[in-house]
């Protein structure tokens, strides 16, 4: 009899803000797989590695990060190969995803190698995108607003255009795309009512005025969140 | 000294996806705070009803359903002062919400009339937004898709507008706006792209095409996802 395969979110960063039903799922697999970047502590594995126990098979795959995305596609062949030979053998994985597991989350690229062919669950995570205006103390949306995700790599004319006629947006994947984003906000007037939010409930967490921040030292883990009317949620 | 309140988001419904931060919060409360609507059990306590000990004091927010917003806010005045008396008395108070408190949340209203004065903590929580990407095992959003939260109350011209240029969509709200938002979908040619969830992670979670439901049936808590490009992420 086939395993399953748990995509898991382990949200934000805080443990503590891990579900009940990822905690047993990954008290219960036999493998954990994650990935993690050349060089670098995998982040997913490092918000529950208090719950890894020794007898726990431990995957980790390493991604490139390039902009071709070539490279990456043939680590998450071969990774979904290793899992999938897990799975024939009975074992419970669970793949461990930063915040959602489908909400821009790099568990989509086991799925959508794997979901075909064998049973795969998600268990839904605390995403970034409510983190991180809890961390500003500052509600994300409420009543009849509109709320739009814009990744920070999207061109200016593309952000531009959906920032308008929006009431809250939230521009993630910020990195290096700091500067460009910042004056574009300034263009439209809209930097009055934008908070910038790095490493969202971890304890090096940072929430700065957007004139305070150095774009050249903007981790890839960073949003901002803009709210048109402040005052909606009154 | 006076107590804290905690806005502790208690996710989509399944009582397995409330948060380890979540679960410590409640346990540790004196007072447990939620809303409720006229002659119905609260949602928001269902899911946690199995934490709640007897030694601990209750308080249940009735809301009524009306389009006026007026007496919903003196409903919010009230539970306000009555919240605020149990902080001064430094009383540790839990504030449940389904979902996220800061994402579509009621706790916002609480928080905007305490938050001034009182020590008042966010908890975030799974949001539905991600329990019904997962219900449908259909990831959100992937890449540098753009993605848009619309409240089905908005009028066709808004929602029409909003609807080209994203990526993806969760139409939220649904309840009586229905048959509209259906209507509306196929005159764009989206209905092909959409699927219904209501009551996701719950025992009574369905999934239904489309041209399947009943629109005169259909719960506050549903809500219909859109994704143009249903291979992005693969």
């Amino acid at each position: 009899m086939n395993g399953t395969l748990f995509g898991v979110g382990v949200g934000p960063g805080d443990p503590e803000l891990i579900t009940l039903k990822a905690l047993r799922c990954i008290e219960a697999a036999d493998v954990i797989a994650y990935p993690k970047l050349e060089d670098t502590e995998s982040f997913a594995r490092s918000i529950i590695s208090d719950l890894v126990a020794d007898s726990q098979e431990e995957f980790p795959i390493t991604i490139p990060m390039l902009t071709d995305p070539e490279p990456a596609k043939k680590v998450y062949d071969k990774a979904a190969n290793v899992i999938a030979e897990c799975l024939d053998d009975g074992k419970i994985v669970a793949a461990l995803c930063e915040g959602d597991p489908f909400f821009y989350g790099s568990f989509q690229f086991l799925f959508s190698r794997l979901a075909g062919s064998y049973r795969v669950e998600i268990v839904p995570g605390v995403s970034s995108l409510m983190s991180c205006a809890a961390s500003i103390s500052m509600p994300l949306s409420a009543r009849n607003d509109i709320l739009t995700v814009l990744p920070a790599p999207l061109c200016d004319d593309n952000l531009r255009e959906r920032l308008s006629g929006t009431d809250a947006t939230a521009i993630i994947k910020i990195g290096r795309h700091f500067d460009r984003v910042y004056a574009l906000l300034k263009s439209l007037e809209l930097d009055q009512f934008a908070h910038y939010i790095e490493r969202s409930t971890l304890p090096t967490e940072r929430i700065l005025p957007l004139d305070r921040v150095e774009g050249d030292k903007v981790p890839y883990f960073s949003m901002i969140l803009v709210h048109k009317r402040g005052e909606a949620w009154r």
